[in-house]
């Protein structure tokens, strides 16, 4: 569960500080400046609605900030305009898909569409797709499985920040995990995680702030959890050792080794089952693809129990623990996505949109000669 | 990854405290013994096997110790003696099994080689495993995938004892996820790993020793985190409400809602999909069947890309992993599975159990009339 109010916090906490802009226009917009760079009209929609879906869920950090990276890497030739899908390896189950080094959304996607056709009518489908960029929200792609009564699985390696237990440097990604399950009358369950404790944004805000942060976050240049945010940064930037702790913090005592673990786990399912890239061999330089990896599934309810029967399943167990009896203090028990559906609802015509962002969107409107509707 | 360290720590810590037995004399009796109950010899087989596994993996935890409450079950009537593991739905790639209100161990063992037969035949294939119990080691079904170069999945519900983020009432299990994948000449990497921070049995051994246990761990009665382990264990007697964790701790710092959504997921997977019990509703009481469901999986390596190339990219991946820079103090970073290898093969032919599960097969020896051979 991404938590929508880091969200806020990452983005400056201000509601002043944000603009509303209509997601239509948004989505127009986005589209054609994406498409100004040479990616196909039917790629950049799909670039396009999944930054702002993640916007419109409260997920600034993966939203249309992003931007500006997919142009820069357009610009400098290390992601290809026309994604060209490839199928690799293909069996009645199962893909290898090269994404081509083109726009992480569109080989994901395509994918996705191809696992869930395998899943409906092979019962369960596994892809993993290389040779991509950043995809966005992983739980963009895990999500798309619903709507066929398939549960739907998305897995991601990405750039390194984060360390193992017991190590110096960050060779792991935040690695996450997504997978979304069909509910009834309730909203669907839709895990979406990194396996880091925290994203970098959070301690850039608990820098901009002066606080310091829970010792489970981050270590410093010697590898030793710290509370100091600007160290972190400042080690991250000059590669001098340090970085996120694995989901549980540093050493073993409050279980790191697992959040560790499952980091290992998603490289060994994405880089590692592609054959291709893995840890520091990813983003290796600014002037070669990124080389990133990602594992999407699909499994058909049907090929278990009847959809209608899990269906009523898993909307009594929700209920079930949402009802339980709260913490001290605590007026509420979130289910995974819950915050993002509902964050999702308020924003389904017009998005809030951080400042900075519009600005930077305002400047790649005039470098593409497409007037900023907003 | 079980951490052997906790396990040492669990079981008094004290070298002495052990008595060391030779493998195949203990895998002879306890299959005597549990024959003994009316399971079949092949069966009871089984079950020798996973607990020893246990014990010789340094996870003493889900090694012998557990043997008194499977012959209790026995006893009682609530676990059935002959485990009758029967296919409620199939297609190629997907089972539907009940285990039958038998033993938890033989219905996964069956089901785990039904799913490793269709995977090597149709590249990925699922089993959800309903009625059935206790079945130890998740890591157990899992590593059955590795030697046909497949790798493998296993999940299980289980008896409540973890609480939701913000929620005072223990109504998850600690429900482990393990993956196993094979290496080339690295040893394989082994998750299992519970989605609570620690299993109970470090409340009891920090409780023994009068030691304060870290606020990431378990919370009291009002749902508060506590350092208290005497208190929690006293609460989860009387059921007054509290618990263990999830990974990351209480509240949302420390991202202990993943942990939470990672205990769901299992959940989903199993009790869910199976379209049988959840949460509270396993172990219900004393005179039903306990009605866990496992969640267990296989992938074909070869349907993405060549085995060998992938082993190579394995260990290729864990040296990059374990050559890497240490934390100030640190002399080695491991990876999971590691240490419960290194344990094993010290404990191939002779193996330390604790004293008092030692006492325990004594009287267990007497009741069946099959004298201890140690």
């Amino acid at each position: 569960m991404l938590n929508p109010s880091e969200i806020t916090l990452e983005q400056g906490g201000n509601v002043a500080e944000f603009v509303k802009i209509k997601v239509d226009t948004l989505r127009q917009f986005t589209t054609d400046v994406i498409h100004k760079f040479g990616v196909p009209v039917e790629d950049a929609r799909i670039v396009a609605d999944v930054l702002i879906a993640s916007d419109q869920r409260g997920i600034g950090s993966h939203g249309l900030q992003r931007l500006v990276r997919y142009t820069n890497g357009l610009k400098a030739g290390v992601m290809k305009p026309v994604t060209e899908v490839k199928v690799l390896k293909e069996t009645p189950n199962t893909l290898l898909i090269s994404g081509g080094d083109g726009l992480g959304q569109v080989a994901a996607y395509r994918a996705m569409e191809l696992v869930i056709d395998k899943a409906l009518k092979n019962n369960v489908a596994l892809a993993v797709v290389r040779d991509s960029n950043h995809y966005g929200i992983a739980g963009y792609y895990s999500m798309m499985a619903m709507e066929h009564d398939l549960i739907g699985i998305s897995l991601t390696n990405s750039a390194v920040l984060v360390v193992p237990t017991f190590g110096k440097d960050a060779i792991m990604g935040t690695n996450p995990i997504s997978v979304a399950i069909p509910a009834g009358k309730e909203r669907p369950f839709v895990l979406d995680m990194a396996t880091s404790t925290i994203p970098r944004g959070k301690l850039e805000v608990y820098n901009r702030e002066g606080k310091a942060i829970p010792d489970t976050w981050a270590t410093d240049e010697l590898g030793n959890a710290t509370r100091d945010a600007a160290r972190v940064l400042a080690n991250m930037l000059e590669k001098k050792g340090g970085g996120l702790l694995p989901l549980g913090g540093a050493g073993e005592d409050g279980g790191g080794y697992k959040g560790y673990g499952l980091a290992l786990l998603v490289e060994m399912l994405t880089g590692v089952l592609a054959g291709s890239a893995f840890g520091p061999q990813l983003y290796a330089s600014k002037t070669v693809p990124a080389k990133v990896s990602h594992f999407l599934g699909a499994i058909k309810i049907d090929a278990f129990i009847e959809p209608s029967l899990f269906k009523s399943k898993v909307d009594e167990y929700i209920a079930m623990i949402q009802n339980s009896a709260k913490a001290a203090g605590q007026g509420r028990i979130f289910i995974h996505g819950e915050k993002e559906f509902e964050i999702y609802e308020q924003q389904k015509e017009e998005v809030s949109i951080y400042y900075k962002v519009v600005e930077e969107l305002r400047k790649i409107s005039q470098e593409v000669n497409i007037p900023a509707p907003f």
